[in-house]
């Protein structure tokens, strides 16, 4: 077994606990900050270590095309690339074939696409998607799907989620039988349950997929442009049908109190580009209240306002329920010192505002998982 | 006296001294990273800390037109605006008024311009920058000058030159008459030299300098498109004319061997973009040799080549005369990592050559000063 729980929330459906990866154990629940392309953007991996993060997130999609696979096999795989020698989970490169390429076709066997570099034509399969992922050696394997959109009609829908159940078995076949050849041979397959926001079809499909068997499952099509609350009667919905034993990610998109609800929901894992994303458009996030039960336990700063420009206050105010080393800088610049930065584009900017946010995180992960083990939450 | 000559070359006009100001002593020769906006482009005041350097220098006319002096005042001065203790040069603002402006116009009063950034009309009087870098809380203040272009006719060299005497003297009676409202009581003030790469120009112009009794001098005018030799035959002329009890700084401009060139020509402060500028594009320093004395001591990598794409040898890779608290993290990346990040435009790149070449820089003049007191230079 990797996966353990350690605590239940005796309020919620929360839980804690511990993923065993090749990499490293993780403790559950945990937040994945997003190196798209080998990097966390502004940042290294050394800066990733020193803010503690657990684990990454990278993609596949980008790095198929750059640098490739040949240049990836020659490092023998994306943590000696990157130099982080923590867990990676990959995504299947699947959603962003859906958001990012030129032109895609879909069959049976997989997507035909232009890449948005250079319009270069490509095919990815359940089969490649695994072969890529296996090269660079990711911890996490993430199965090959179609991300639904939010507006697909019940047939398109039907028909999409279907195949999906092809594509994860095509995507288990491949995975396990090429094991030896991966630059990662104890890495883990996780499963994408799909389905739109129909609770039936959700349920349907993630019965199908617990029959193949994965290490973990995910919850795809979320996050992509539906209500708030169609997304957490899905989760609650998933909370009853995936089995409790094995991790449960949310994919993608949650601001810090949707975060908190989707653990409440069940969910261990979840991954996000607003905390970095944001603080290069100058969005901050900052405590204001220690009860995560609130919905206002936070602030969001748009600290490129004007009103900032004579603001002495610090970056960093208080520290929280952790520590980390670059606490000392950040507490040493004011908000109207980072307005300048980022009114005359200085690229030091993004990376104290990233920094700010990715600890953010961070520290709301740790003080979930404490809030569990407390019965808080 | 806040100068003083420790070690003099037997080889060479080279010294090694100390120099003393409001924020700290200076080990000369030094090298002054640049800071136009208030900030090391891609790093922060405390990463320039923790590279140890030693003074930073910072543009009066950046800094007039953004933030502006309210704020600048707000924070009494620039240390505490970007959070850097140690030592800043500012420059009078004249040479990007004559290199970045849309318009402008000399008079004997000053030079009226339009702001590069929204077209808006401004009258700089050698009294206006000396009031900004009094706001500034500047260390070392430097005169208002025109920095004459080298393809200026001799009439239009002459009346330039002299009316940077001109305003030098007004620089001067306004900068001790005003000291009191500044906010760097102990800052000191440097009178620059001009006159194209004619000797006798140089020399007269360096004699009236001399009469004002500045607390240093700098060379102006060169290494704005001069072949280097000219440069070097009038840094030869000015070590004989300038007080040698005096601080000289060779103003803009310096690959690693013009640098050493300048120093051995008793050149005991210097700046350049070079290397944070070069960082940018992925032009990196590395050293070859140990002996200065030849003009290959350096290499120059520029890593964006493909033929990098799958180079494991790493970023930084042999520790020198210093050590810094980010070899670690240099010494973990490979060369086709950090050419993939400049492949796909991760700010990530910019940072870590800034660093590798700042370091460069850096480790440059502590082998300078040590082959000044090793007579090796």
């Amino acid at each position: 077994m990797n996966f353990e729980i350690l605590d239940k929330s005796t309020i919620t459906e929360a839980r804690r606990g511990v993923l065993t990866t090749a990499h490293g154990i993780l403790q559950t629940p945990f937040f994945m900050p997003i190196a798209t392309k080998g990097a966390v953007k502004t940042l290294s991996s050394v800066d990733m270590e020193k803010l503690n993060a657990q684990i990454l997130l990278s993609n596949t999609y980008h790095l198929y095309l750059r640098p490739g696979m040949k240049v990836i096999e020659s490092y023998k795989g994306l943590h000696n690339f990157m130099n982080w020698q923590k867990p990676i989970l990959t995504d299947s490169g699947g959603y962003q074939v859906f958001s990012l390429s030129k032109m895609r076709k879909i069959s049976e066997e997989g997507v035909e696409f232009q890449s948005h570099i250079d319009g270069s034509k490509h095919l990815l399969t359940p089969e490649l998607s695994m072969r890529i992922q296996q090269i660079l050696g990711s911890d996490i394997v993430m199965a090959f799907d179609e991300c639904t959109p939010p507006n697909y009609d019940e047939t398109l829908l039907d028909l999409s989620i279907m195949r999906t159940i092809r594509w994860a078995n095509r995507c288990k076949e491949y995975f396990e039988k090429n094991l030896s050849l991966s630059n990662n041979i104890n890495a883990l397959l996780f499963g994408i349950n799909q389905g739109g926001i129909d609770e039936e079809r959700r349920k349907m499909h993630a019965i199908e997929l617990k029959k193949i068997d994965f290490d973990g499952y995910a919850i795809g099509g979320l996050s992509v442009g539906e209500p708030f609350q169609d997304a957490c009667r899905i989760v609650d919905v998933l909370n009853k049908v995936l089995p409790e034993d094995k991790p449960r990610y949310f994919m993608g998109g949650a601001k810090p109190h949707e975060l908190v609800a989707y653990v409440k929901r069940g969910v261990d894992m979840l991954d996000c580009v607003i905390p970095t994303r944001n603080a290069r458009h100058g969005l901050m996030y900052r405590f204001l209240h220690d009860d995560l039960n609130r919905d206002d336990f936070y602030e969001t700063i748009h600290v490129t306002n004007e009103k900032f420009s004579k603001d002495q206050s610090l970056l960093l105010q208080k520290r929280g329920v952790i520590k980390t080393v670059f606490d000392e800088e950040l507490e040493r610049y004011s908000l109207g010192y980072i307005r300048h930065l980022f009114s005359v584009n200085e690229m030091l900017a993004y990376r104290l505002v990233t920094l700010i946010n990715i600890r953010f995180y961070l520290e709301l992960m740790q003080r979930i998982r404490e809030g569990i083990t407390n019965k808080s939450l």
